[in-house]
């Protein structure tokens, strides 16, 4: 396997080949979107071909798309719980069969693409579970919310196309709603915590600890993957450096503008201390600076403005949907890098076309080349 | 006249006339679309003509297209209570009309597109009229709302024919919200009830009762018109089977899994009882089970899932809603039925172009040279 | 400069300017859209270019664009409030200058429609304020919820623009609603008042005032500008006559409907004086008669069934929205405007493309040169 993947590598990167040492460039064939990985895998077991998509999957929680990354953050989540760990390789697992089930397009199971939303799901009706951890009942609505995600993946899919939108954690945002709606905190088979809106409680009577609200801060890259613990966070986000250090930069920037928000409009000390505050702040930031968008100082500047619209609009969602018991998860941050995308004018420029987006330093790399062909390109996709 | 529709009855089942039965024959010219009618009431009255619209729009309820299933349907619910079919009467009637003054596609018109949005809101209105039977005030939102119904009617198709979506119920959804919204229990001149979320008591104590949770099974058919109670309910039923037996197989398929769902989340046990949990269930599953899709044992499964999907998403829904007193209407069937249209992947191979619905034993028929012109078709109907 | 515009008003009304005195054909020139003005100003100082800009911005606010009636609307809003006018001058210019910096579109820019939006949210974070006048943290908001609506109208452009609809105050809506749900009553840096329902009171005992009613109307229109006084009222309406005396009698027509739309449903009484229950009347009706559609009797139908329907629509929301203390602004009134634009049959004969919009009376003029280009216009803006 090693002699194959060495010949794809020098088959993508030829010319950089040349000046680098192998030892480099065996390591950089790690990083990034690894794509040349997909041939490789093409004659393996399915199994094996699975456990791939899968781990894509785990990293399109976080926009990155790295097999490696993707068992860092899987152990990551491990580490945090492990009965959380598996709710979620259950709905990634799910959510992935269901798609070849269903015959979606190879292109998109092989990227993972049908595998990140039934992990969401899984992973929030675990933490939201008020039964206690190991309560064997969860697995029946973590497989059904899990599949139910390919169906809204694959039919919003079909109307943002129209305007080259990715589909992106719309369908957890949407089918973790209606299992909450569906259950409450009196449901006899699955209970569950009611979220407390962040400008609810009127006990901010205690000065707000420093240090807590910077430990917010890496913490708010690990609640993407609602994961409150300090260590699996830093694995996260190491994970997520392997595959583009310029995506890890930007989840820290959101995460950190997040808190600020958070402060600007005086939320619960707890949403800035567990990281609640920082985690769409750090979505917005990542998806705008360097992945849907090509890297530079302007694009730079409306990642930290989608950073702060995102984080803004969490708190006003989490106060509207908290009357109700209910968490905004990532509403804010797809909401807004949806909006963003849709961008007229100067900003539009930089847009990278959806299904040509890869990791930041990757994009940077092939702008020439998208350049060269975009004229060609955009004749197919018009619609 | 029925000389004219013989001879219209050998004209579109030519082939089928000779090998069986001329009385088997003109009975199944009574089943299915009726499309023929359209011709031979080309030069009659217009109240006769109006008639036929208008019974067609009641059938439209419940996903079928025939003026006798439509008799049918309006004795049930003039037998259920007279009150409530004048004020269906009315709706449908109104809505008809100002479509016609507001110029109006021809052929909806014919179809009794435009009828059913206004019957089920006046229907609606008048089961949650707490002022009691016969009152008269309530004849003025009748005939507004219904009109309303065929500006939405009208303004949504324009965007949903983008994707080939049918507006289906949305405009009376839409306007039974606004008109709840506006009034309330004390109004002084329109009070209504409150709808109560399924999920809301606690008062689970007493056992359920399989008889009246069977009993439920059939009220879900019913409760599509609103109408609560068993006789009329079958006689829906009955309506229903003369236009396509297959149609009703799955609206009590459907219920039955509306049923199962509201069983697997506990909501009140008057919800199982009366019906409410599965009419959505039943629409989706009617939706998906032939009339959208081609029937096969590949979209009979996808009509149980879309069964259990718009059962889910009911009850979320009717929680949601219910909160502030609203019910949940059909939003759950509607939307789920939207998004399965939008499937991408093998379900999508055997939808039926919008415009080409009819009785899924007429899908099944003209299957063939439907598939025999698709590319004709789709070359005219692509954006 | 006068010579320079009396040469510009003989371009645009050759045959106009023959038979009538030079003194009437300057006043004609300082009503409806001065188009003429952008060419005077091209080459003149940033600043006055600016101001033209920010005043178009003012009127789009009422459905208008001329500088002049921009100029006794800022007014009007001064007199009413000098700190209300001073944080709608620094909401108009930031959106402004962010559309310039953002790259928006220079057409636009001109037009004033990157302005009004700001504007509009300025306004509304003022009244809703309750820390007072002269609280000068409340600039920060202002200036953070004006910058956004440019993010709001240019993303949201490019989804209506698929069916030619206008953005109108869609951003505003938006964006307002954000800002309070972010903050609250006891928010301690940006409190806010909370919003009542119309519906709510159940104190509704003493007899309506009909004087009060009647001054509700003109209110209404003022109440466009959040302005609830009455002198500033007359002078907003003064402004709108300037442009075009039609929108200001369809103005008044639709507060009229919107007030007795509230005596319809029994609205609280301080709904109906303040002229809260006529400005989304209005708004609808000003946008269908004569401004989005040509104007004839059928359209003058239309637009009062616009005012109905705003009227209705917003007593729904405000009931909504106002459970948990949100206005319900200007949504009714934006959303069936975008409704009735999307309307088919006979209604859409007469619909103006929305690039081609300006003031009632140059509509009815420009008819026939329209109808003359339409076929190719068609087929430029065909998708």
């Amino acid at each position: 396997m090693w002699t194959d993947r060495k010949a794809d590598v020098r088959d993508t990167s030829g010319k950089r080949a040349r000046d680098s040492s192998p030892v480099l460039n065996r390591l950089m064939a790690l990083t990034g979107d690894m794509i040349y990985l997909d041939k490789v895998m093409q004659d393996k077991w399915f199994v094996l071909q699975l456990a791939v998509w899968a781990l894509r999957g785990v990293t399109r929680v976080i926009l990155a798309n790295n097999p490696l990354s993707g068992a860092l953050m899987l152990a990551a989540l491990y580490w945090a719980s492990p009965w959380q760990g598996l709710l979620g390789t259950l709905g990634l697992l799910t959510s992935t069969l269901v798609a070849v089930i269903l015959g979606q397009d190879s292109a998109e199971v092989w990227g993972g693409l049908h595998g990140f939303n039934g992990m969401l799901v899984s992973l929030l009706m675990g933490v939201f579970n008020s039964a206690g951890d190991w309560y064997w009942w969860l697995l029946l609505p973590v497989c059904l919310g899990s599949a139910t995600t390919v169906f809204f993946f694959s039919g919003l899919s079909s109307v943002l196309d129209r305007w080259d939108l990715p589909v992106a954690v719309f369908p957890f945002n949407i089918v973790i709603v209606i299992y909450f709606l569906c259950t409450g905190p009196d449901n006899p088979y699955f209970p569950r915590r009611l979220a407390i809106p962040p400008s609810s409680v009127a006990t901010n009577v205690t000065a707000v600890s420093a240090t807590e609200v910077l430990q917010g801060i890496p913490l708010g890259v690990g609640q993407i993957f609602a994961c409150g613990s300090l260590g699996p966070s830093f694995l996260i986000l190491a994970g997520l450096c392997l595959y583009s250090p310029l995506q890890a930069f930007h989840a820290l920037l959101g995460s950190a503008v997040g808190t600020l928000v958070g402060l600007s409009v005086a939320v619960r000390h707890e949403c800035l201390y567990s990281g609640l505050s920082g985690f769409n702040g750090a979505l917005g930031c990542m998806a705008v600076g360097g992945f849907f968008f090509m890297f530079n100082w302007k694009t730079h500047l409306l990642a930290i403005a989608s950073a702060f619209l995102s984080a803004y609009l969490d708190i006003a969602l989490s106060n509207l949907l908290g009357a109700t018991g209910l968490p905004a998860c990532s509403w804010a941050a797809t909401l807004t890098v949806t909006l963003l995308l849709l961008l007229r004018g100067s900003a539009s420029a930089y847009r990278i076309p959806t299904g040509q987006v890869k990791a930041p330093e990757q994009n940077l790399r092939s702008r020439s080349r998208w350049e060269a062909g975009s004229t060609v390109e955009r004749e197919s996709t018009d619609v």
